[in-house]
């Protein structure tokens, strides 16, 4: 079966939110909500009513997970829809939808396998088909997304979609060791990966500050180096089962030879400097790494791999191999002896003889050696993998050299990045756009990554979702698509839909602010929600370097700067308003009014805020915070008045007003205050006047 | 010990919120917010902090349940302030919260243990001392109810409580049968009814619409009766020591002869009439019974009553007994005759009959019986119980009769009154109240019932919270508490802890909205939470009459009907906001502010929200409700705007109005608008004038 997108089919559709063109009625005009976008798709005329008699059918390859994977659409499909649904697949001939299935997939599946799949929908029924499963599981998510509500019902439009993947490899990596991640909320983010087609799940087990696996083999490992919180081999197991049946991959990671400190905790002879060591509490990198230089070393590792290679069953094993900052190798006279011995020149060559050491054994248990940046070296045999966090030109570098590579810089979601921002970055971007063809497939895809230095199992899911969307969409869509303000749409769509997974990247907002109010009125209590809208806590890293008190893995996570979303909607929304209404020089009037409204909450808003101030220290960290968002309403209203009246601001006002602003600018209790830069545009437009009459905005 | 109320002691405190009296920093001002509110409360000076160094020891007696229940309780408090605490009791000399417990209660928890306890709190640690297990229960609960954000960090109020419940039964009925309620749920539940110190769950197991029990000894009760949605023994085990670790008895109900289709599925010889039957899909009263005439019956009773007698160790065993109608005795000449050979007179004396048959059954297995007012026959043995569900007459009645009693009528949650209502229902009121003490003593306490005809996993919290919080304190706390307004205030700080518990009451809301609307902008979105707000589904038992098509179990519960609260805040709040304005004749010109914005948002709902009720038919169908909001809204700015000038409306005017009203009033959608009574209020107001001057609400 060939998939390829069709050309001469309405490919420009897929570019954003995809408008249903010419029809007779007005209700069928609703547009397609998918994310990531298809590779192509062409509209067809009406709906496929979704009613209590949906059903499924399944025709040509079957194998048990296709039925599990039927019965979990159903289900989900059944609590989309809230319609009593028989969740077991019947008899073709009647089936609403039919699914045929070509082919098995590999058993441990594989990168680059055929994940392709073509859905009809028509008024009378629908059709699924795909070379193999794991095209199936994608047509089925895509079929859960056009379901929607509608004039008459449930019900999804018709459409034929022609879908296959960009890239081979389109990943999540977790950090479950900096803090715990439960079970629980793996699966549910796994979950979500395969609602947006991600197909790995890269799983970070192994930190200075926690040992998360059971090993068998050598029990001190979780015994001493996890405070209890590890995952037994059965839990593993399991969620491989369940990453599986979703048509996602599993790789773990055991990052060696730096952050490596709870290793050492049970087994310290395996360290470069003396014992003993405890987990470690405190974020950054740290001293304690493997000591390269003894057998003892390459011994526990390779029984150690071999007990995980048997564990794990993806081909890939991540040996992580980044930020090792050879204090310890320094310290070591024995080390530095042997750097001279062997010719090593120095740390960096120490490390390189450490991983050249490594990926025979890795190989010898029949893998093959993922790594960040650090481990690349061209004389390691070509079958190694390299992950990028530095960036595309080093991934560049590894490609032209033979390598295999991933991209993770620019897809790192704890560094509190607009999805925007993660959306415009592209593996085959910077140098990687100048490769051979050949060069370019060896660029298998990317990761997005969530560190977990400020997670937790209540604010993970909002650190991870729903900006992930918009990273599997650049992985998985034609590189055409990429108009940001169509991907905010679909993205916010999606980002609802995403709940009835159980994912709580919207749902634990409420309930940690209501921790940080207490007890309150309605008024008070959303003041704070007003608040925490607009706010984002700082970027990239500066967390560490504005904390007023060193910050742990016991540190509480109840502050405001934990609570709000990375990216605020509602100040997206404010800036795109403004910029509206300053681009048609403020004859939108309803833009105008709309502003006037939302400018005069945030002006009043700090008077409803301080009583709780008063009463919460929660609230009273950001109450700064809140009188500048006064400050900040005030600014603009002024600047509107100016711009409304067609009156030019004094300069002497407008030079005031910046300088203000300039100051809230700066983040207070590690929030930043995300109108900023709109306010400052309004009041630079009161600075040129403007030609609308005040008639326009006031009423 | 003696924990009796303690009289000279602040006992007025407990009359509602707790205010702190003269106290010199501004910070300790904080009410108390306990719900049950507790028999005695004095306050002291300060606060205990709760910071990472938190700890708790135990002296006394020990046994594993209060080890658990130690471990649940420091994973709760660390979920409440999001600490990180250790979760092991530790050493009882470093302790700062130290549990003393006399001796054991009961293997099998039985009605009328000791359950007081006594928690003082002063700012250098705490003492909860308790007779039983079951008293330290509660009084850990009171604890996590103390502890709330405060100006200097997590801390919970110095105070001495002396606690003890008024009445010994305090249950909740969940009726898992018309629809099935999984595990989970019913454990999120039981973690409810901890955190209100109820101690009894009774458990609705069959009804004609399924039997939700696995049995060995007659398989094809769960096989054929369940559509596969039954609990095995195992899993009714597990919940049954879930339920005991938290003071909970469990008492399962087999409600026969009557409400019984289900059985008849796979044990058609049973009943009154011929077979075969199937699992009824409707809701109402239906014909088929057990057929009391033959052995049959008793002997298999007898048999299950055995099996499941074991399965369940609570000394009661509920066997329903209501709402015979009768319809298959009447058809059936065979049981005629029997009635008439026996002089049993009519179906009430078989019925009557019946129940002679049963209790020496249901006592040979040691238990005693339980049953709806409809078994009370005065030649039953003393040792049944009487659930109410007619009314206190009936169950005083009952009492003078020497038998005991439990109050139910009053407590139907699903029938959608306000919790001032059920709050206002005393099980000693009535008839009940001119009872001799030693007959008073039989009247037991009560149990709120959730009847799940419109119920399931989705919004069923939302039926039964924060409301049934409201009947747990009127089964608890001491008669003279009774201040609705006050218990409003807790019951809205508790409605938000109880989500700690992972009660989904609050959280179900936006979720079942967004999927009412479908994609939707934020304008439109805020449109229908905003009517969402102030509608409350059609009460007692007029959404049967009110329906467009019979609804039956497989009827989707996902209209705006379903995913509304059964009380709106924000209506109760508008309607004292009214009372306030009228009440000082509208001298309070914040009030008056509120109120216009208020009503002027409503006016404006509509127009947002028509949008999206051309595109989903779930916002199409409150439509009218939404331009009914809309009407209101201008009515009430009307009269708002007669009042403020001082102006008396002209009475056609207002009787014009009354009658626009009146319309509204009536259901739409099987919704109440509720602000409809404040409205009216205010348009009354209108009609006398006032003394206001326009000044007073216009700026």
């Amino acid at each position: 079966m060939s998939v390829g997108p069709s050309k001469g089919r309405l490919s420009l559709l897929v570019l954003g939110v995809l408008m249903i063109s010419p029809l007779t009625k007005a209700q069928e005009q609703q547009p397609l909500y998918l994310m990531p976008a298809a590779a192509s798709v062409q509209i067809g005329t009406g709906r496929l009513v979704v009613d209590s008699k949906f059903s499924v059918g399944l025709t040509g390859y079957t194998e048990p997970r296709l039925n599990r994977a039927i019965e979990r659409f159903l289900r989900q499909l059944s609590r989309q829809t809230a319609i009593p649904l028989a969740t077991k697949p019947g008899a073709t001939a009647k089936a609403v939808l039919v699914i045929h299935t070509d082919h098995t997939s590999k058993e441990i599946q594989e990168v680059g396998e055929d994940e392709s799949y073509i859905l009809e929908v028509t008024t009378a029924g629908a059709r699924l088909s795909a070379p193999t499963p794991l095209g199936t599981l994608h047509g089925l998510q895509t079929f859960l997304q056009l379901v929607e509500v509608s004039p008459d019902g449930f019900a999804a439009p018709a459409v034929t979609i022609n879908d296959k993947p960009r890239f081979p490899w389109r990943g999540l990596m977790i950090d479950s060791a900096r803090h715990f991640v439960p079970l629980d909320v793996l699966k549910r983010n796994i979950d979500g990966l395969e609602a947006v087609k991600m197909n790995v799940f890269h799983w970070h087990l192994s930190e200075n500050q926690g040992f998360r696996v059971e090993s068998k083999k050598f029990p001190k490992l979780h015994e001493m180096g996890s405070d209890g919180l590890y995952y037994t081999q059965e839990e593993i197991h399991d969620l491989i089962e369940y990453a599986r049946d979703r048509g996602i991959r599993v790789v773990p990671e055991f990052d060696v030879p730096g952050h490596s400190t709870a290793w050492f905790v049970g087994y310290p002879e395996l360290a470069s400097g003396p014992g003993p060591y405890e987990i470690e509490r405190k974020w950054g990198v740290f001293d304690p790494a493997f000591d390269p230089t003894t057998e003892k070393t390459y011994k526990f590792l390779d029984q150690f791999f071999a007990e995980m290679a048997k564990l794990f069953p993806d081909h890939f094993f991540h040996v992580g191999g980044d930020e090792v900052n050879g204090k310890q190798w320094d310290a070591n006279s024995k080390i530095q002896e042997f750097i001279k011995v062997h010719n090593l020149k120095n740390n960096a060559g120490l490390q390189s003889y450490f991983n050249k050491r490594l990926e025979p054994i890795v190989s010898k248990h029949g893998k093959s050696m993922v790594g960040w940046d650090e481990v690349l070296d061209p004389t390691l045999p070509k079958d190694i993998v390299i992950q990028s966090w530095r960036g595309p030109d080093s991934l560049a570098a590894a490609a032209k050299q033979g390598f295999r590579g991933i991209l993770s810089n620019g897809y790192y979601l704890d560094l509190g990045w607009p999805a925007a921002r993660h959306y415009a970055v592209d593996p085959l971007s910077g140098a990687a756009a100048n490769l051979s063809q050949e060069e370019k497939a060896r660029i298998l895809g990317g990761e997005s990554c969530m560190w977990a230095e400020y997670t937790n199992p209540e604010n993970i899911d909002s650190r991870i979702w729903p900006r992930n969307a918009a990273i599997a969409e650049r992985l998985w869509s034609p590189r055409e698509v990429m108009d940001a303000a169509a991907m905010h749409t679909r993205m916010e769509a999606l980002a609802n839909r995403l709940e009835w997974l159980g994912l709580t990247h919207k749902s634990y907002h409420r309930q940690m602010l209501q921790r940080i109010a207490g007890p309150s009125t309605p008024e008070e209590f959303a003041a704070l929600s007003t608040l925490s809208s607009v706010v984002e806590p700082v970027k990239d890293y500066t967390r560490e370097e504005t904390a007023t008190a060193e910050p742990t893995s016991t540190t509480p996570l109840n502050r405001l700067v934990d609570a709000v979303p990375l990216e605020s909607t509602s100040a997206r929304h404010f800036g795109e308003l403004v910029d509206k209404f300053i681009a048609v020089s403020c004859h939108d009037s309803a833009a105008g009014t709309r502003l006037r409204a939302q400018l005069t909450a945030w002006r009043d808003n700090d008077a409803k805020l301080q009583p709780l101030a008063q009463r919460s220290f929660l609230v009273k960290e950001v109450s700064a915070t809140s009188q500048d968002l006064s400050a900040l309403g005030t600014i603009g209203l002024a600047a509107l008045d100016f711009v409304a009246k067609g009156q030019r601001a004094p300069d002497d006002w407008n030079a005031q007003q910046l300088a203000v602003i300039q100051q809230i600018q700066k983040p207070k209790g590690q929030l930043l205050l995300m109108p900023v830069s709109a306010i400052q545009k309004l009041v630079k437009a009161a600075s040129t006047g403007g030609e609308c009459s005040s008639t326009n905005l006031e009423q």
